[in-house]
């Protein structure tokens, strides 16, 4: 067996908290999230794993010192672990941590706009690929998105596609995306676009009208039947505070 | 192939909306809602299906006189509907509309209480399962859940447990319904302890609040690790509403 000795760039790990979005919604999970991005999204909530503003704050950790940091932080309150970014999916063997943490009897989620192919991406329990909507300034590679899409289909783990909604562009590429993956659980995620607004009560209300207004949008599309919409959750209990 | 000719009590047919609670959280879907309940919960939110407060919006419908006014509702706006109560398995021949959505492609959720079995429990799609905790007044009958978890298990669709959480003893008896079945995917919702506050701008605050208690409760207990913890998401969007 290989030595694990590779580092992460890891900059936070807490927990634990419930998971606010996407396809295991509500889940009681700890965070680890990971340094770096090869995308630069106008409207990261993230930017700082990125930009280089918390750079002091990155540590380099192996899979064994992550583990330790996840007991001292969580104790025995977990056994879902979400790993986020950033884009962990830059981390080649990063697999060294999900193995040792599912021989800890511990469920791993992860999430990544789908940018980069790891083939460890077919023992995660609950993959998300979040590929970035025009409102982004991004433009998806659809070519390694294919290729992504059709690797996971022989999966035997749950994987779904999530799509960042601000605009009605962003709407047209969604739609697009589901009927091009027809058979992928599909979620689409109000946009927020007050990322350092920090008193909850101007953020919270607009952010039920802005998912009101997704709701809306998607009940009158009769291309868009089968798919879930829902809000960042944990922006209405904690708003825009980093580590909860 | 027998006729369908049974006729449901339906109170409201509305939609397409997205489902606020539980396992498919965010879903596209029309709702069905059928009247008469075995069990008269103290805090019932739907308390008009069997109160006999609505009694005189009661339709007898057949299967296709529902799946009629569900297009005239919903037009091609929905591959999904969910049947709710009041408890729709008290409706014996209820597998007549069920056959009937599924043979027009469309999806079938229903929530029952777990009350009662009934073999077309195996045909909908997505099933929660939702046992009343001390709070309701309403003393489960375990013999028979235990009886309808054992048929699930051998189902070949999604089901679920959400249990409804107002205080400390409902969260001890989810605990063991938790470990009773550990493993069948387990929901905590919060409870609603307003629902005739007709004022959003007091409601959602409480139930926020509410919310962030039951998800501290949570994270403090190394018993309930593998739960998802979720609000009722349609009333931050439509408060106490009905029919949306
Ligand atoms: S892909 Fe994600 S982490 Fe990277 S810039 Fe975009 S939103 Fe931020
Ligand atoms: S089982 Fe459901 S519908 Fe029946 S009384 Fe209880 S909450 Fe109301």
């Amino acid at each position: 067996m290989e030595k694990r000795e590779k580092k992460f760039p890891v900059l936070e790990i807490f927990g634990p908290t419930v998971q606010g979005e996407g396809m295991v919604i509500g889940q009681k999970t700890m965070f680890v999230r990971t340094a770096g991005c090869d995308y630069s999204c106008s409207w990261c909530d993230s930017a700082f794993t990125w930009d280089g503003s918390a750079k002091d704050e990155i540590n380099r950790m192996t899979a064994e010192e992550i583990l330790e940091e996840l007991r001292e932080t969580g104790g025995d309150l977990f056994e879902h672990v979400t790993i986020s970014g950033g884009n962990p999916a830059l981390l080649k063997h990063l697999s060294e941590l999900v193995d040792l943490l599912h021989q800890e009897g511990i469920k791993v989620a992860l999430e990544t706009q789908g940018s980069i192919w790891q083939d460890w991406f077919m023992d995660i329990d609950d993959l998300t690929l979040s590929p970035k909507p025009p409102s982004s300034g991004m433009k998806p590679n659809m070519g390694i998105l294919d290729d992504i899409m059709k690797k996971l289909s022989e999966s035997h783990h749950a994987y779904s596609l999530k799509i960042v909604i601000f605009d009605d562009n962003d709407l047209n590429f969604a739609e697009d995306l589901h009927h091009r993956y027809p058979d992928v659980p599909f979620y689409l995620q109000t946009g927020n676009d007050q990322v350092h607004e920090e008193k909850d009560e101007q953020l919270i209300p607009n952010l039920i009208s802005r998912y009101e207004w997704l709701i809306d949008k998607v009940m009158e599309n009769n291309r868009l039947n089968h798919v879930r919409v829902l809000p960042q959750l944990h922006t209405y209990v904690w708003g825009n505070k980093r580590g909860v």
